[in-house]
């Protein structure tokens, strides 16, 4: 198994004005197709303390990979300083040249002499091309057959060159035939510690593919992780204990890898042909955000009522006043009212209503801040409504108050009878 | 200025599973207050490969901050390699086991040898507590008087004590008099590349205090940084400057430092006595959602429509459907009485909309995604109507409409006559 340490390049980086995201994607691709990280670094942009870093990971390991300081200007000095510390001076790449030739012809400016810098490439270097942006990448090598990868830093350019030219190229250079191939396993309203319960003796047992959870809020993942040496053959390996984890997670799974609650509820909405209104209070446009946000959420999605004000959710949902006076705005008979109220008013099959407490101030002994009544109103079906008292701050309590909207949506809406 | 590396411990970050947020805020915080850091690192949990980071890095800088891989776990091994790089041995620290016992006894539970491990800490060494976990932090000291710090890796434990214990204790022991104070000046409908022309020359002159500039989709915040060995004398250094940019932006800065669009919109209203109400077709709740997540809104925001089906706009809003058939939904005029019907039917002194192509779908060449129509509509004023086409994708799209909504209301608002 090749290792590898991995550099960031930039003095804002040690200011700590600029938080590195490349390093810990640069090294989750690298472990997921068999190449071991030992450690990681970040330098600033200084040529000699940079070929140090570098010179003193190659002692250590088979290779390094570096992200930023590839850049035009006097500062960007990371090629310049893994040539020295590989020894190795720099020839032109006429196609990178024309590349950028190009990118500026048609911008219709004139490349400068600090441009055409970067086509100059280490010697005998491998380049890995640049589509999105000026600077090629490149693998350079040192006479003990070490390697130096040096990407660009901004993230569009790194992350699609290190997928399509970095890791094709070290998979082909270390005979790598294996990868790590993920499954993700989405569930929601299920706590980690039952989840544990449900599926410990898998994750004791199970090494390939070998099984985590990742829990937050009301949401929990499992991923089953299998090393295999096709996408055919992981597929094999996964798709078995993946319906045995599902069967013993029944109830509470909505999907797989790309689904999200909001897709997942438009989805059995529109398969049902049916539309939602929402009545929302403490949410205050969440939950119609969420769903908003999935691209032609409108054939499902009618509209909604943000009812912040008690008179709104007079006046809109023609909630009879009657019953806030008795129960409260925060009540059970409020929520079903509201929900009843935005159906009826939105000409939908479903209505769907939050109303509840989100803080700081407005909290009682009887209705605490965190309280939050949910309410389901379907077209010839029995209203049902829930309850449930948040935890958190405000922006937290009303975040959960959305994902266990969505949960409760989900689980009514795949059993509708 | 004494110089510093930092290192955090933990495979995790090795294998990309958790993005490091630690070494960023530590570096940032240090560079504040005038100590330098040189390089910072990840390594994994091998005792070995930290106490050789640990004897590399002090070799050539005056002290090492780690962070992560203090718990009470056989992974744990942050503190033992401390020790075989610095040569020291452990003693007891007395007040800290105390800590830890009255934590276990608190949750009714037994505290364990692994635990009691915790309060064993590098022999002469300077205690950090932990008020908000078990571990303790600590600053070890080698014969050459250079020092490693080590704190626990959760960031709600390890930014308190880096805040209140760590950086006073350096301040101190380096006699560092002067720290980097700053003030944020945020505006909003302001290019990054406008502001560079207006404040262009003091961007040149300036040095304590210097200036910054970091721009965000419709919002750019200038930073004023001044090194200064008190807030008192760094407010006097920042607040010329700060007005004289105050002055060449004006009519662009809606706040300072914790200010946000949102909450500065929320102020004029509430300052004024008038309310609020939306009508949201395109934006789908989002404006509604920022305005609500403002501790107190409801003082000013009674409340809105999701107007996403024609019908609602009609239904709801009272919008003529002859509006719709003529101008289409998504045009000034529809816009225009989205706003008078939400703020008609809600009662407020304000109605704003929104109406407008989000996207993927639904362009056409008159109308093509990202163009959104903005209106407000006030009780005694006329009514008026905007017209932005944004770029970017849906999500891309709904965001910068909701930023752009709220640069028109803050300045609507501000000056209503």
């Amino acid at each position: 198994m090749p290792d590898v340490e991995l550099i960031a390049v930039g003095t804002e980086l040690l200011l700590g004005q600029l938080l590195d995201t490349n390093t810990a994607f640069v090294a989750a691709r690298l472990a997921e197709n068999g190449i071991d990280v030992r450690a990681t670094h970040a330098i600033g942009d200084n040529r000699e303390r940079i070929a140090q870093a570098i010179r003193a990971a190659l002692a250590r390991c088979d290779g390094v990979v570096t992200t930023g300081g590839l850049g035009p200007t006097v500062d960007d000095l990371t090629k310049e300083a893994a040539c020295d510390a590989l020894g190795v001076g720099t020839e032109l790449h006429r196609p990178s040249l024309a590349h950028m030739e190009a990118i500026f012809a048609s911008f219709g400016r004139e490349m400068r002499e600090n441009n055409r810098k970067q086509a100059e490439l280490p010697r005998g270097s491998r380049v890995l091309d640049n589509p999105r942006g000026t600077a090629p990448g490149f693998v350079a090598f040192g006479a003990d057959g070490k390697f130096v990868a040096c990407m660009p830093g901004p993230p569009h350019e790194m992350k699609p060159m290190l997928v399509e030219k970095l890791v094709p190229f070290l998979r082909e250079r270390y005979d790598l035939h294996s990868a790590i191939y993920t499954r993700v396993i989405h569930t929601i309203a299920l706590g980690e510690s039952e989840i544990d319960h449900r599926i410990d003796d898998l994750f004791r047992t199970c090494e390939n593919p070998k099984i985590a959870v990742l829990a937050h809020d009301f949401r929990a993942d499992v991923k089953v992780m299998a090393k295999a040496e096709s996408p055919e053959q992981a597929e094999e390996m996964i798709a078995p204990l993946q319906r045995d984890i599902e069967g013993r997670l029944d109830g509470y799974v909505f999907g797989t890898d790309a689904a999200t609650p909001e897709s997942t509820v438009l989805d059995l909405l529109h398969a049902r042909g049916w539309t939602i209104a929402l009545a929302e209070s403490c949410t205050g446009g969440r939950i119609a955000a969420a769903l908003t946000g999935v691209a032609g959420a409108s054939q499902s999605f009618a509209g909604g009522v943000i009812a912040y004000d008690n008179a709104v959710k007079e006046s809109l949902l023609a909630v009879d006043p009657a019953i806030v006076e008795r129960h409260g705005a925060v009540s059970e008979a409020a929520a079903l009212a509201m929900a009843r109220g935005v159906r009826e008013r939105l000409g939908t099959t479903v209505g769907f209503a939050t109303t509840g407490i989100a803080g700081p101030g407005g909290g009682t002994p009887d209705k605490p801040v965190g309280l939050v009544w949910f309410a389901l109103d379907r077209d010839g079906a029995e209203p049902r409504a829930w309850e449930y008292r948040f935890r958190g701050n405000r922006s937290e309590v009303q975040a959960r108050a959305v994902t266990f909207a969505l949960g409760v949506l989900w689980n009514q809406l795949r059993r509708p009878e």
